[in-house]
């Protein structure tokens, strides 16, 4: 079933921009624009914008291939099409601009989210405007997740439980860490993440575990490895992002050590999330069980960020970021104690702050399990 | 077995940069960046930046969680390691401008790849330089692939075709769009590509099948449906991109008629393929086919683009580029027929030039099939 994308989207937008100093944004392909209109580009050699101005119809610049899309648009929308050959394409967007007034004016820009292609190809058209960043506008609009994105996170989180359970057995001593991520990414698709992965799952060993963004390598599981598993699914567009933290065999005392304390810090800042509290709070509560236990600066990292459409969005879980929690916020509470070239563990739960409290999307359990 | 990157490939950038008008160039995460280092990250909400001038040691600006990866740099690399906070990231920035003496200079840049983030924190360390494109530069450096390379390519293409085969018998008249790319995906990693696919594979039928960069949906097979499926896999950094067009029960004789017209053409462009030939001569190969055939507005994109670490580098076969093909440039030849709102057909294979013609490294039927 897919979520329902209805013009009250696009309308909270506008709204928002009419109270705000941008004249409109623009947006390229990727999770805005798909929350916005339900529209899926690639991103890819051909630019794509979407202009959306407050009291106009928004304005879709895009291939001439792409036109049959603005047709499954659910709302009017206005195409400008170009052809194959780039040197026309500044003439699409010069036209898109000047259909809506937006020389000189103040254009919104995503800088995660728009290349230099899209956004020089904008500036040929408006010379004179200026493009400051729109980022915590467009944040704001999927900051609080409803009840129908929530239960598609919570099945994403549940096809993502059930790959991982389907995967353990099947983790052998002498298995690289390529072969598991294989493995795993097949079990998702069976039970149900959609093909297009909101990542490729991190699963790292031994001295691999220890770097938290590893890619599956050709190293082959050892006794005596910490296995670090950071995988996702997706569902109806929305992602789960959880982590598990395994032993290969018999491990060394000490990663059993800081296994625990992980999982106690994991389980504080679960416990410290609800309404009312600060981003910064919750940082604090998991990362003060890791400090106490003389492992503060093995923790190298924020505690968490925002979950949805993505994995990295608002609100980021970080010791500086005084933002309130309120219900409908989605992140991720995920300390981790790495080793530098020995061993590391991370355990990672998606929750969903609630009217009195907090959820954790995910139980799968969190204690150092054995594989191999 | 992983591809060594040697020296020898920053080694041809900094030969090619003292010999174009620009001091330096900057990568962000992307093919370019792994091509030349080997370096893998994702594009995430932390900016990671190399740059590269010649004479001296490459600067990475990264975050400090995923500096162990400077340590697997396989030649020294100059790190500048950032915190969790982003008002500090522009000093980290400045930093690697002001080691390279590079305010106030040419560097070069990728559009299509480098985000706004990126560039407006490099911008901020070197508010004085200038950043031309230097597309043409990076392309060059691999547009013409070695012998490793096209083995990379050639197993990637292997295992997309046996994937495929795999898939046939089990697509039925009922199953979704969606159902069929989930089972293609899991046979793409049985047969072992990596579990980061290059992209997620079209799969379109019936009107659907008109749009050439259809996403699957839930839509049902029905007999009288084309089905198209436009998929790839990857192998050690490397992609294949095919495309098959098959027929679901029984067609409409037009449905038949155009399939064979493409089937012609994609032949066409394959034939007309050798050293000394223009990119458009290949087009227009392709292209005569459909045309004289009457079909040629129905034909709405190019016949086809270069392929290797992705699917959409140079050198584009189009009709306006004079660009003359050599021994080791790789690409598609993908001929289309798309009748809006009724059904399409695309055959699409993936050529190497050689030293005297050039060889497809895919020879999975063409022909209309059955399914269903």
């Amino acid at each position: 079933m897919e979520t329902l994308v209805t013009r009250s989207r696009l309308d909270r937008l506008t709204a928002s921009l009419s109270n705000s100093n941008l004249d409109a944004v623009i947006l390229n392909p990727g999770p805005t624009l798909k929350y916005l209109t339900g529209l899926n580009f690639h991103l890819m050699e051909r630019p794509v914008v979407l202009f959306v101005a407050p009291g106009r119809d928004p304005v879709l610049v895009l291939p001439e291939l792409e036109l049959p899309k603005v047709d499954l648009f659910p709302f009017k929308i206005q195409g400008v099409a170009y052809g194959e050959n780039p040197a026309e394409w500044d003439d699409a967007f010069t036209k898109a601009v000047r259909s809506l007034g937006l020389d000189a004016k103040r254009i919104g820009v995503e800088p995660r989210q728009l290349r230099l292609l899209e956004f020089r190809h904008v500036r040929a058209g408006a010379p004179e405007a200026d493009f400051p960043d729109a980022t915590d506008v467009l944040a704001e609009l999927r900051l609080r997740k409803d009840k129908a994105e929530v239960d598609s996170m919570r099945r994403a989180v549940k096809i993502a439980q059930d790959a991982l359970e389907s995967t353990l057995p099947r983790i052998k001593t002498g298995m690289t860490e390529r072969e598991v991520a294989s493995e795993l990414v097949m079990q998702l698709l069976k039970h149900g993440s959609e093909s297009e992965m909101p990542f490729a799952p991190i699963v790292s060993a031994g001295p691999n575990s220890a770097n938290p963004h590893a890619s599956p390598s050709e190293r082959k599981l050892q006794v005596g490895d910490l296995l670090v598993v950071d995988w996702g699914a997706a569902y109806d567009g929305y992602i789960s992002d959880l982590t598990r933290t395994f032993a290969v065999g018999e491990v060394d005392e000490e990663f059993k050590k800081i296994h625990k304390i992980v999982q106690e810090a994991n389980a504080a800042g679960r416990a410290a999330a609800k309404p009312g509290v600060l981003c910064a709070d919750v940082d604090k509560a998991a990362r003060d069980v890791i400090e106490n236990a003389g492992y503060g600066k093995y923790f190298t990292h924020r505690t968490g960020h925002g979950i949805g459409m993505e994995g990295h969005e608002a609100p980021y879980i970080r010791g500086d970021n005084m933002q309130i929690l309120e219900p409908g916020m989605a992140f991720t509470v995920e300390p981790g104690i790495y080793l530098t070239n020995r061993n590391g563990v991370r355990i990672e739960d998606n929750m969903v702050i609630t009217g009195n409290g907090a959820e954790s999307l995910s139980d799968i359990p969190r204690e150092i399990r054995v594989v191999g």
